[in-house]
């Protein structure tokens, strides 16, 4: 830790929208210094080059990863494109922290990492000691960690309301069906057609059908809740929207258990935690309800059809989903006040 | 119908958006003459007073309900609010055709009107006499009826697909999960607060969630396809944009078929129908494929998990949801072409 | 012309918003046939593998320009990038028509070229053939042209109601202000960091300020009309949204003159026209009254400062602002009604 | 000041947006109590009911502002509607200070107020007490003042750049055009057609032309940094977008003078202010830059056109033009650093 009592940190990978919001949160933390900012192709450049709403903050220069200077750092959040972190990570020197919020690291079998992925995992020493960082989950685990695989944004809208539900065999394991929906942001500051305004605003549609890559982690997290395999119907689809990410998850309850049941399991797992909130009967939570906050609201309903509830969650996919949760996490591994830089109330309307 | 070969029709509730958008169809339709346009609040003024965009078209002023010579008028379309729609259509001479865009008349069980709607019906003979507009499932009873009771939106894009599936028995009538989201004109023209523009962009929700109106109307197509009880799970979600639904479908298969069988069914159910349109493996709907027009597209998916699919449809909710579908049951109740009015394309962007 | 008494046409540079567009009317053109589609990236595949939305209709494959076969061609529009089209054009038979959507033929000082385009210009003489086709403006000489240049798409708003307010000596050539708000899709379909939803949604602001390129266009078209030379303080914005633009002018009046003079002028000029509509004393033209279609809507206001008036005008970018000018323009040169295939009412919402 | 060292504040009208957004800054201000919260029509519910985002905030139920106990407020914000103020403010102790975020104590000549707003002023010794908060110009009156009549979001952003300009004659006093872009909340949350999402989404239109309430507020501090008469002509438009103004202002300059003058002379203006930012040559300020934020950007370019230059501003209508201001004011009324609790950067995307 630097003299100045804040510890030192480096952003790989800090002009894509992870990368922007962690500065936005880091910049007001009180503990945090930040030392070294990456990107490639901007390298030399001042942040606002690549982040103009930055340009009256004082913050380092661009500078290539291969010019960070590791003896200056003391945590680096990873927020480089799947596939390309393990070996940038593998290099990092074993006394820095790391806080990945790439896949890289998030499946603990690395045959399901290739399998999804398409190649072999290139770190796999590495992939032993990293702890899934869904923080409510693994505080614990996290706490200790040198390498922290911080969760996708999906996984973490579907795991918090799912694995407590599953822990207490409240609901059942099999035709669970989560479908997400999620702002642009999710897709990240590519140049891809799908993300153009033209192609995303007024409109929606479903993307990766059975075929997107959070599905091994969500059901990672709740196979490990139940103690046996937990496989889900997963669709994701594209809001025009910039942030948030609303999962609407039908379920299917376990003999004699309503909604209530599941409402009051949930309260009580999370009675504490200052991120989690569970809402009352009736109401409906809004991804407007988290913008810009590393909230997770959750909500559940009776269906209509008897057995069955529906079950409701909303985060900010950029914070919780992503940035805000990664900070949540150095505060718990540097065992400062969890909500420490992540105080704000959500931006409304 | 009138010496110039046109029928002459009535718009009861032209001031809103199912009614601004059948002034948009009808008055390019070669065989429509818009004689009569009733707006309660706005009576006495010309339709540019409400529907600015029309001002260089040349429409009657708006008048009230009871100042329309119904000695004038072939055929009126209702455009009113649910509940209003019963007493005014029994008011209507028993000579003009009407096609009404409530739900006043699409359930045809009146004990399930009265507990989704919280009233006895006041027309229950009409209620007999009217068919429900599903035109590509019920095309020959829409040809002959006097009383047209236009599906409501989610409906449309539910039933389009599922009908076909639930008859063939390529699907379980169990376990169906209906995921929908609407851009929101499909609330209407109402002053509410959650349809203001900033408590409804950037954001998504659901509502309704359990409880909404539509899912008996859905139910009751399914029902009378499968021939015995189907209950779906169904949840409305409201999404930033002006039109559109996409319906996301969770289906258990029946025994060995997979997504291809159920496309070839759908090939096969709408191989003629300008309308409904199956699009190929690997596509994905979206509604901003079918803004404006009254296509409805249906793709169809294998699930991850054996024995399931995932079946997506996309509709504009003003025109397949509601007023487009009004257009083409009056093509079919005076043999035009079904097209005919309704050939534009999408507005894409 | 074919034996089936319809055109055959080429859209070069298919892909883009402008090809779209065109491809979008021109399905529904009566005396159009699309006999060749370019697109140099996607030569090779069918039209839906760029354009979705347009999977079910019957069209040629996408080619490369060299492929095209000019002797089937009788019309070919260039959406091609501007600096491009020049020697694609000079290479083009001559018996062939052109309608080209690119600046590379609008200014016809080719010194103004050079120093706005940054290069000599390639073909001086088609040039000089070249037409400028602001229809109501031009449309004598576009009637006999072999190549009109399709005016962009703020000139178009701009010169529609300056022009005549200028010729009439309604309005001082000095001091103009021309503040313009444009959808996103004036930016065309290009992979460009400032296109992304989520760097253009939820935002506005200025670009190219007193440097964009349809400044000295607009100055030609206005000079023209004025005798003298005119310049514009021209300040194009980026509005979230995917079409219109909204154009407001600040004008300084001749001794006297008050809006109700020009609102009489524009009036006067424009009543035969089929598609500029000037407005009632009091109505604002918002760009949702014209959206999908080819009008262009003036309004006048006085301003509270004397001897200052507000004029308005909105367009459809894409229609009246680029593919819907072009098929009017095309309509002169062939004597069909200027409105053919370009009937349709506003989409609104 | 109570016993906790806060000030107990009040909001007046807390269900409206720049109330939801003074509970949102003052929630976590360090020196903030929110001890009474009003809005009439939902007295008695919990903040919840019409603001669900803070329902996990801890703060009193609504009241009547009959029903506030003044004699435990020592602050009160009114954001009730514009023309019920006066009666308010004037019931209330005197030795409460108020912050009125309306246009009632605005136009200090209340000739002006009666002219534009329709009614002799009802509180005229308070108008004459009252002091005009835009901060940065009248830091030292609001320092002492009892009643501050916050500006209006146009209005701040269009003196923060125009006055140090007119007070250093760097640019005319005559022909300046403000033409401002505001997103939909700046016209708040009261149910109008004109504010439905499908009435504002995807178009952009001019309104109140030459009749807004806040050009006379705009000419009042021009003229008072002028020390003559200063006449505007001011057009605002609504923008699809939450949050935001974006004001381009077109100036004639002082002869001999450039942009560069302009920016230096805000640079130097403004020199250690936390809030207003000068943009360096050739960056044109963005709503997205301050969304979110208490800051004003400001940029300045010449124009083509000789001697004059366009000045453009960026603000977040809720913050600096509305709610952020206003703790901005409370904070110099205390002697608190003036960036308390306004410090969060700005929510991009």
């Amino acid at each position: 830790m630097s003299s100045s009592n804040k510890i030192r940190i480096a952003v790989l990978g800090a002009s894509g929208y992870t990368g922007s919001e962690l500065l936005r949160i880091l910049s007001r933390h009180p503990h945090a210094a930040l030392v070294a900012l990456t990107a490639e192709k901007n390298a030399g450049q001042p942040v606002s080059a690549v982040l103009p709403h930055l340009a009256f903050e004082k913050l380092p220069d661009l500078i290539k990863i291969d010019a960070v200077d590791w003896k200056t750092i003391d945590l680096a959040f990873c927020c480089l494109p799947h596939g390309t972190t393990q070996e940038v990570i593998a290099a990092i020197p074993k006394n820095v922290k790391v806080i990945d919020l790439s896949a890289d690291f998030r499946l603990s079998n690395i045959d399901d990492y290739a399998a999804w992925y398409g190649h072999a995992h290139r770190a796999v020493d590495l992939q032993k000691e990293a702890v899934y960082g869904l923080t409510e989950v693994n505080r614990a685990k996290v706490k200790t960690a040198r390498i922290v695989a911080n969760p996708g944004c999906y996984p973490t809208g579907a795991q918090l309301p799912l694995i407590p539900l599953l822990k207490a065999k409240l609901i059942s394991a099999d035709d669970i069906v989560v479908d997400s929906k999620s702002g642009v942001t999710g897709a990240g500051r590519e140049l891809k057609l799908g993300n153009l305004y033209a192609e995303a605003a007024e409109g929606i549609h479903a993307y990766g059908v059975a075929a997107h890559r959070h599905a091994p982690e969500i059901e990672q997290g709740l196979t490990e809740a139940m103690g046996k395999g937990v496989k889900v119907s997963f669709t994701p689809h594209l809001v025009p929207m910039n942030r948030g990410i609303l999962s609407t998850m039908y379920v299917k309850l376990a003999a004699g258990k309503i909604a209530n049941d599941l409402r009051a399991e949930l309260k009580k797992t999370y009675a504490n935690e200052p991120f989690v909130k569970v809402v009352e009967e009736g109401v409906s939570p809004a991804t407007r309800h988290v913008r810009g906050t590393n909230a997770c609201w959750i909500g559940v309903f009776d269906d209509r059809i008897e057995g069955r509830a529906i079950v409701i969650s909303a985060i900010d996919n950029l914070v919780k989903g992503a940035s805000g949760q990664a900070v949540q996490n150095m505060n718990v591994m540097y065992g400062w006040p969890e909500t420490t830089g992540l105080e704000a109330l959500a931006l409304f309307p």
